[in-house]
C-alpha cells in the first residue's frame, strides 16, 4: 500500500496497468493472455451484469445458453463470418491425455482425435442459428429474443487486463424477426440500452454512431456502436449492437411460414457488450490516487473507518457506527464497516480510495462525544465534518451529487475533445497534440479510411447516428462528402 | 401438444427424455454431447442461482473469475487430481484455423501450434490454487471464501441432458484457511446450505452424508454429499463438498505465515452444484402429464388463460386479469397473463400442464358476470372455483402448500424407499423388486464395495451423516461392520 502510483501524466499505460492489479480488479493469469478477475472487479462486472440484465428482460428478451465448442463447418457457413474469426481461435483437437510412455509425464493421447475440430466459441451466431433452424418454423415463433451470458475466446497476440484479453466474459443478444424493420429497430432499441447504460450508471458519455464497412462485425450489413473518450483522449468502443440482415439466416437455412402462407428467409440482429466495459470504467473516471467509481456501480459506497486508540473505544463507537449502518442499509446503500484491527486507518484510508469508494466516512472518539462524524467524497476529496444526526440524508444527497459530477466532468472532457477540423494538417495537429475525437469530411471510401489510418493511426470511431447533412471535402482526397465522421486513436 | 409423453411406468428413461425437450428445458445440440439450455430451463437454473448465491454472500462468500483454460502442467501438480481428470478432457492445442491450400476447406494451422496444450477447465481447484499463491502470504490473507459460476468441460462418452454432458454450469467454490478444523467446518457449512437448499427450494429430500474412499473427488482427503432418490428408485448424487486437506496447498506450495510468524501450508475446501440439478428437480416431481415445479423455483407461479369468443370478450376480462395480475405481482408473486390470440385455450392448458406452472387461472365471460374464477393446482390436478376478491390470499396460501406438499410426496416415497437388509439374498431382491436405498452392513474395503458393484450395479452413495454405531456383519463377506451405509443403483 505504500508505494504510490504511477502518474497518468507520465505513463498512462502504466497508470492504468499498476491501477488494475493494486485496486483488486484483475491480475494476468499463468495462462497466456487470460486474466483472473479478482473479488472486488467481479463484484462492479455483477453490478454490471444486474443491470443490463433488468433492462433487457424488461425489454421482453429471455436468456438461454448455447455450447462452448462450434464445429470447425458451421464456422465456414458464412464467409465474411470465418474470415473475421478463423484467424484467431483456439481448436480442440482431442479429448484425453495420457501418461507418455517413455516416463516423461502427460500427453495428447494421439487415439483421441476428434473427427472434426471445434472451435472455443469466440462468438455464437454460428452455434446460436444452426439451433434456431429447429426453433422456427412460423410466424408465431417470432420474434425470438434470446440473450446469453458466457466466456469467448479470441486468440489476441498483445492483450491488455479487461481491454483485450484472450478470454472474456460478455452477454450476446441473438434476436430473429419476421421483417427486415423489426430488426433494425432492435438494434437500435438496444444500442439506446447500452448508451443509457454506459451514462445512467458508468457516467460514461457515448456517441452513438454507425461503423465503416472496414470496422463492421465479420457477417454484419451495419454495425452500430457506442464510443466513449477515455482521458489520455483515445475512443473506446464500449459496444455493438449488429443488423445481421438475412445474412446468417442463409447460411443455416433458418426459413419461416408468414401470415400468408409464404416461406421466408428470418432477419437478424445480435449484439453485446462485454468485461471491457470495466477498462471504460477505470479510464473514464480514476485518477492518480486510484480507481473513481460512479455510485451506481460501487459494490461498496459508504465505508466506515473507526478511529481508536484501545478496544473500549473501539466498543463505543461501533454502537453508534452499527445504527448508522442499519439505517443506511435501510435506504438500500451499500454500506461496509471496516473494524479490522489488524490494519491502521492511514492504511484502511488509502486502500479505500486505491479501490474508489465514493464516500468514506471516519470516527473517533471526539466525535462520539460532540455527535459528529467525518465524511470524505472520493471524487472531489472534499471532507467535510457533519452531524451524525445528518448523515442519511447526506449520504443519500452526495451519492447523487457524485454520479452526476462524474458524468459531467467526463461529458465536459469530452465535449472539449471533439474537434472540427478541415484539412489533414490540422488533422494530424490535433490529433498529435490535443487527441480527442477529430470531426471531419471523408470520402466515404475504404481505401482512404485505411490510408488515414496508416498515415496517423487514427481510424474512423463511427459515422454519428445524429449527423446532419454537410456539404464538404475530404480531408485527404479533396473528394466531394456530404457529413463529417468521428476519427480518433483508440483502444 | 397434441402427442402424450410415454408414462412413466412404460419408460422411465424415455419419458425423462422426452419431457427435458417438450417442456423447453434443454436439448442436444450440433456438439456431442453439449446440451443447449432453452430459456425455460435456464429461467429454472437462474432462479437455482439467485437463491444459493444469496447464502453463499450471506455466509461471507464472494464470487470471482478464473480462466477457462488450464496448462497440462497444471493439472499434473496434483497426483490424485491428475487421474481424476485426464482422461476426459478437451485439449486446446492450435489457435488459428487457416484455407487449405488445395481448396478443401478450413484447417488447423499446423504454424499455430501451441508450446504447451491447454486443458478446457474439468474443475479449478489447479488453476485457483496456481493463483492463491499470489494471494496469501500472511494469516491476514485468511481465510479467502470465493465461488466462481463457470461452465466446465468433462469428456463423457455416454451423455444425457442435465444429468451428464460433456459441458456444463456450475458454482465451484474454492477457500483457503488457516487451520483444518475450519477447512472442515467450511465443507460441513456448505454441505448445510446445499442440503437446505435441495429440502426448502426444490422440495427435495436429501440424505447427508460422506463418500467412501472410491467415490472421493480426485485430489480430497473427504467428500461430503447430498443423494437425492428419484421415482425410478435409483439415486441422485446432487452436491458435493470436499475437505481436500493441504494436498492443493502442498502442490502449488502456497504457505501462508502464522500470527506466531511460522510458515505453514493452507488449510483447503471445495465444492459445487451444477445443472444436474435441473435433472434431479425434474425426476423428484413430475408426472406422465409433464414438470411439475415447486413454487420456489417456478419462473412463472401462476398463468392466467382467458376463455373468449371474440375480442370484445378478451377486452373485458383483459381488465379485470390486469387488476389480479398488479394485486398479484404487489405480493411478489410471478403472474403470466396469456392473451395470445394465435393459440386456443386448450392448448395452453396442456402447454402450462407440460411446463409445471403450479397454479392455473380461467376466466371466462360467465365468471365476469359471477365474479369468479377457476383455479386449477399442478400438484394435485384439483381445480376450484372461487370469488375474484379471494384470488390473492388463495394464491400465496396455496403455492406455499404446493410447496409443502411436494417435499412431503417426495419424503414420503424416499422414506418408503430406505429398507435395511441384512443378507446380500435379501438385498439383491430389494434393489430388483424394490429399488430405492438400502442400508446395509460393508466391511469398510474397496474390493467388496467394488464386487458389489459388479454384481449388482448398486454402488455405496453415502455414509450417512447421522448413522449410529450398529454391530453387524458385512453382507457380501460376513466381516465385521461396525456401521450401516447406504446402497443404491444411481445416476
Amino acid at each position: 500500500m505504500s508505494k504510490k502510483l504511477t502518474k497518468r501524466e507520465d505513463d498512462y499505460s502504466k497508470w492504468y496497468n499498476e491501477l488494475v492489479v493494486r485496486a483488486d480488479l484483475a491480475e494476468n493469469s499463468g495462462v497466456r493472455g487470460c486474466m483472473v478477475i479478482k473479488p472486488y472487479g467481479y463484484a462492479i462486472w455483477e453490478k454490471m451484469q444486474a443491470e443490463l440484465d433488468k433492462k433487457f428482460k424488461e425489454t421482453g428478451h429471455e436468456n438461454a445458453y448455447f455450447p462452448l465448442f462450434i464445429p470447425k463447418s458451421y464456422l465456414s457457413k458464412e464467409a465474411a463470418h470465418v474470415d473475421g474469426f478463423a484467424k484467431e481461435c483456439a481448436v480442440v483437437t482431442h479429448y484425453r491425455l495420457k501418461n507418455a510412455e517413455d516416463g516423461s509425464g502427460l500427453i495428447v493421447d494421439p487415439e483421441a482425435k476428434l473427427e472434426e475440430e471445434l472451435i472455443v466459441r469466440p462468438t455464437s451466431e454460428t452455434i446460436i442459428w444452426d439451433t434456431y433452424k429447429r426453433w422456427i418454423q412460423s410466424y408465431r415463433d417470432l420474434p425470438l429474443l434470446i440473450n446469453q451470458w458466457a466466456n469467448v475466446v479470441r486468440w489476441e497476440m498483445r492483450t491488455r487486463l479487461f481491454l483485450r484479453t484472450a478470454e472474456f466474459l460478455w452477454q450476446e443478444g441473438h434476436t430473429a424477426h419476421a421483417t427486415k424493420n423489426e430488426a433494425v429497430e432492435e438494434a437500435e432499441l438496444i444500442l439506446d440500452i447500452y448508451a443509457n447504460f454506459a451514462e445512467n450508471f458508468m457516467a460514461m458519455p457515448v456517441v452513438k454512431g454507425l461503423k465503416t464497412e472496414s470496422e463492421r462485425f465479420a457477417g454484419a450489413i451495419e454495425t452500430y456502436c457506442i464510443e466513449g473518450l477515455m482521458q489520455d483522449g483515445k475512443a473506446l468502443q464500449a459496444g455493438t449492437s449488429h443488423f445481421l440482415g438475412q445474412n446468417f439466416a442463409k447460411a443455416f437455412d433458418v426459413q419461416f411460414t408468414s401470415k400468408e402462407g409464404k416461406k421466408e428467409y428470418v432477419w437478424a440482429s445480435s449484439w453485446g457488450v462485454s468485461t471491457r466495459l470495466m477498462g471504460a470504467l477505470i479510464m473514464t473516471h480514476s485518477d492518480d490516487l486510484g480507481l473513481v467509481l460512479p455510485p451506481n456501480l460501487a459494490p461498496i459506497q459508504v465505508v466506515i473507518i473507526p478511529i481508536h486508540r484501545n478496544d473500549e473505544q473501539l466498543d463505543a463507537i461501533s454502537i453508534k457506527v452499527n445504527e448508522i449502518v442499519k439505517e443506511l442499509r435501510a435506504k438500500g446503500v451499500s454500506v461496509k464497516f471496516d473494524n479490522r484491527t489488524t490494519y491502521k486507518p492511514g492504511w484502511k484510508f488509502a486502500e479505500y480510495e486505491l479501490k474508489g469508494v465514493p464516500l468514506r466516512i471516519a470516527m473517533g472518539p471526539r466525535d462520539l462525544e460532540n455527535g459528529t462524524l467525518e465524511i470524505a467524497r472520493r471524487d472531489t476529496l472534499k471532507k467535510e465534518n457533519i452531524s451524525q444526526s445528518d448523515v442519511v440524508n447526506y449520504v443519500e444527497v452526495t451519492l447523487k451529487e457524485i454520479q452526476e459530477n462524474l458524468y459531467n466532468k467526463a461529458l465536459n472532457y469530452r465535449e472539449n475533445h471533439i474537434t472540427e477540423v478541415n484539412s489533414f494538417e490540422e488533422f494530424k495537429e490535433v490529433l498529435e497534440k490535443k487527441g480527442g475525437f477529430i470531426s471531419a469530411h471523408w470520402d466515404g471510401t475504404v481505401e482512404t479510411e485505411e490510408k488515414i489510418k496508416d498515415l496517423t493511426k487514427a481510424s474512423i470511431r463511427c459515422i454519428p447516428l445524429n449527423n446532419s447533412v454537410e456539404e464538404g471535402k475530404c480531408i485527404l482526397t479533396g473528394n466531394k462528402s456530404t457529413q463529417r465522421v468521428l476519427f480518433a486513436k483508440a483502444y
